[in-house]
């Protein structure tokens, strides 16, 4: 058993660092059930820091899967009404959003494409909520707190009890939540953060260059005022906060009209509760044209498949392997984690503010500066130790970002 | 432990007799996320009998109270937008409501006002569900399902595994679940309260006298027209549900203006997770004008307060000592039990059903035909082994109904 006490601790940095909480501002928790516990502690955490209200919504893997394997397929073309309320008003009042959990297991046998359609549904019934998150204005932040079956897939050879202490000590070690204090900790890991994004930022390279021995040889075209993220990200209000705990990577989004080459994936990806396993996916004009997957190759289909717009790049992100969840070398069997432990893509929705002025654009005006909009956004893993990264300015002047997986050059 | 198997034929007699589902029919379960296990089969129970839809209204009684120590109280005011709709727009697709749980405990030191103004809040901004609920025409049923807090209240010598098996065996019991076929047993017990019900309401007293040697010398008035219920219940469609698992009660509303005498409880109620204990109230043409309780006097002085019409009855209800859980001479903490091991009375809101007619009458036209319409409905039991009740009819006959706590006479 984990002590309380370090537990507050985490659950105080994912509300005051993570969310930035403000005095008076409401909260919004989604949980599922199984962690109750943690949950208390966050609510607890969120009043203490002066939260306006705490909302929690709750949610039951076990549930969900009951209602996709025994509902009405009409039942996913949108979502309740209740839901609808509760995130767009949530939006309205500007609550911070904290999103714990671990992953989603146990969704076996169901019909991806049930799945597909309710986050579709989700992301066209609550504009106001999901434009807020997608801007990055909602000031919120997604954390693990461990369950029994991520625990169990994560240290599949220990008692159920000791694998969830063992998720912890993981957890709580890579979210810089352990020592004396989490928040300047933080503080000091935006400060490293910030060098490397302005470097990138102001380099406004071409293109970027990908190559790794396991066939990996990938050119991503970035965009004309693009810009690099990474740590946290101000909102409207210039509140500073951080979407993720932990987070390690810098990124941005893509031309997608401009990927071209073949990528492989160095980790397995679990998508809706699904392994999708040495998988690779060939890109021709920004869109992928072919792919293949020793596992799961259908699921991975219907990532590709899910809209007109989940077969092109929303995101390119830089991890270093000299990461501390790199280093700690374990799997997570979460994106939250192992995006965090080597260089990513993702399929689908971009983020606007990786774009000059993105955040004050339409998703037409988007669409028109070639950023890509998707109901999907679907990280996978490319980075390995012998990767390559190379900066392609628009005169053709290569600048060394990677070798061997880590930084070089001024990027050290 | 208790065996899934049995668990999983409660679940099915809840959602089937209990709530009566017709197929595609949408259900509503509502639960703290403590009984989560329990919650899942309720879930799939219903599935396979055949539902629309099942959603689930999460609750945990530690959130909720670090809300009510720790909010504003303008946030008592009102019900959450998400919450109005959940509640409405189950109403409006004729959803069957599944209440499950055990009581509220934990609320020691939260400000009965603001329990109070929560209550009252959800009253008026659900008018729907509420009348729905108020009328019987929505099909539902609330039922008991252990919780540690409840469990360790009803065996607090137990350790609190086998306080809730001990628990979940008394509950399995008491709700005729754990026969060859319950649903038949759900019948039989149904024909017994038929007749009862039907002579009673024939009699058509004007008056319903209750006597112990407590010193309770009450006088209940009842109105021209008046029913008594018990049972189930038949919605608009004809539907016939139990609103509670278990039930033994008969029971009626009376007219609020004729109350009079002194009544003595004869068992300690909780409430808001108080314990009020051995507490009397005397009336004055309906109303209460007078109480004492040797604990939780302030407790009981909230709900006569609650709003002006707390302070008259809304229900009177007979339940004879040979009542299998009067037998088992357990005190389960919970209104929902130990209501069905002797008389009780309520204060607050009648039963609209319980006037012929009352089902199409609006708040209005109930208050003018003298039945009680309140935020509150709060049962408390009255009932001893030495009870004797009698029924006046109009031209002063008396016709014994109870003798020793027991059916005497005709109803016997």
């Amino acid at each position: 058993m984990i002590a309380e006490e370090r537990l507050y601790k985490y659950a105080k940095l994912l509300v005051g660092t993570g969310c930035a909480l403000k005095k008076g501002q409401p909260v919004l928790i989604s949980a599922p059930v199984e962690i109750a516990p943690f949950v208390r502690l966050a609510a607890k955490a969120a009043w203490e820091l002066g939260a306006g209200d705490v909302t929690v919504q709750w949610s039951d893997p076990e549930v969900d899967r009951l209602r996709y394997v025994s509902g009405d397929a009409a039942l996913f073309d949108t979502t309740p009404a209740w839901e609808v309320t509760l995130l767009e008003t949530a939006a309205e009042k500007g609550a911070a959003v904290l999103r714990l959990g671990g992953g989603m297991f146990g969704m076996e046998g169901v019909d991806p494409k049930r799945m597909t359609a309710k986050m579709r549904a989700g992301r066209r019934d609550c504009p106001k909520f999901n434009a807020g998150l997608g801007k990055g204005s909602t000031t919120r932040c997604g954390a693990g707190v461990p369950t029994a079956a991520w625990a169990k897939k994560v240290f599949p050879d220990l008692p159920e009890a000791e694998a969830i202490d063992q998720l912890w000590e993981a957890i709580l070690k890579v979210a810089r939540a352990d020592g004396p204090d989490p928040a300047q900790a933080w503080a000091d890991h935006a400060a490293s953060f910030q060098r490397r994004i302005g470097l990138l930022t102001a380099r406004q390279f071409d293109t970027v260059h990908y190559t790794a021995a396991n066939g990996t040889d990938l050119t991503v075209g970035l965009l004309p005022n693009h810009r690099w993220h990474g740590g946290g990200i101000d909102n409207e209000d210039g509140v500073y906060y951080f979407p993720n705990v932990p987070t390690e990577e810098i990124f941005t989004s893509p031309d997608r009209r401009r990927t071209r080459g073949v990528v492989h994936a160095s980790l397995p990806l679990s998508y809706q509760g699904e392994m999708i396993r040495d998988f690779w996916l060939k890109f021709e004009e920004g869109k992928v044209v072919d792919f293949g997957a020793a596992a799961g190759e259908e699921k991975l289909r219907s990532i590709i498949e899910a809209d007109d717009s989940s077969c092109y790049l929303g995101e390119a992100a830089l991890v270093p392997q000299s990461s501390p969840i790199s280093q700690l070398g374990l799997l997570f069997y979460s994106t939250l984690y192992d995006e965090n432990a080597a260089c990513h893509l993702a399929l689908g929705r971009c983020y606007p503010f990786c774009l000059e002025g993105g955040n004050q654009m339409s998703e037409e005006e988007l669409k028109a500066h070639h950023l890509n909009i998707s109901a999907v956004h679907c990280d996978f893993m490319i980075g390995t130790a012998d990767m390559a990264v190379t900066g392609i300015l628009p005169d053709g002047t290569e600048v060394p970002i990677f070798k061997d997986g880590d930084w070089t050059g001024e990027f050290v």
